[in-house]
């Protein structure tokens, strides 16, 4: 198929330099500020985003090179399909947290619970609608009983190759 | 900033060929079933996928074309900043869609409420997890009261080009 080309509009800066102990959530990240530099000529775009509590960022996985397509994710000690894990080695390695957004100044958002590395590349923002983004009823797999371990989880360095 | 380039790992494949009269959110397309045909290549990575009531697409907006950073959505009559709205013109053009997973065979994944074109490229498929995915005690800015407008409204050409 075609490849497509994106441009990161932004970088997220964050406390983690390191993959190893960084929280692998958002859930596991309250208190954790990061700070998000949308690049200036995109400025204009961010009007009217201090109304939404929280936001979607949709960022590269710029850390991690290739992927595997059974993965053991940290969430448990089973290997399961890449697909059915939030990892970070993917075949298109764009990642999405859902964080509280602090405050706006300008072009520049500062955000909670962030839990991306320092530098990374920010690729969209979109403003999480609980009406579009979180259906009722759910059943979560192998994840059934496993995702509010990722509040103390810390990852390590599986990902990064 | 560096380009970065992702290449489609499927095809998504749905009752709307045009952009008129579609569906703008999941949420007004129940019933509407998609079938999204992941490239053979990567199908042993759907293992246990089938677990999962509910799917996060990510995928190209391949019909929008440039962008501008005001512009006034379907759910509103004011103008707002392009990341304050899921309007499908962005700088990145990935939409991201969460949809019930009705059941798989091999590589295909028959889903319902699609609310995408027939043809969308596919980039990611990531399990949605409410631990992770859906934040309580939510605002939703200019959105506030007209989010469930989306459950009928449908959409209209302007966000072609």
């Amino acid at each position: 198929m075609d490849r497509l080309a994106f441009t990161p509009i932004g970088v997220i800066h964050t406390p983690y330099q390191h993959l190893q102990d960084m929280p692998i959530q958002p859930a596991g990240a309250k208190g954790a500020v990061g700070t998000i530099v949308v690049e200036e000529a995109y400025a204009e775009g961010l009007a009217d985003i201090e109304g939404f509590s929280h936001l979607i960022l949709l960022y590269f996985f710029h850390a991690s090179k290739g992927y595997e397509l059974k993965v053991k994710p940290f969430l448990d000690d089973q290997i399961h399909g890449l697909f059915a894990t939030r990892a970070p080695r993917r075949p298109n390695p764009i990642g999405l947290s859902i964080v509280p957004l602090l405050r706006r100044e300008k072009n520049i958002l500062h955000v909670d619970c962030i839990d991306v590395l320092d530098g990374t590349p920010l690729l969209d923002i979109k403003p999480f609608v609980p009406e579009f983004d979180a259906p009722a009823a759910t059943a979560t797999g192998w994840l059934e009983g496993k995702a509010n371990l990722a509040r103390r989880l810390r990852s390590d360095e599986r990902f990064r190759e």
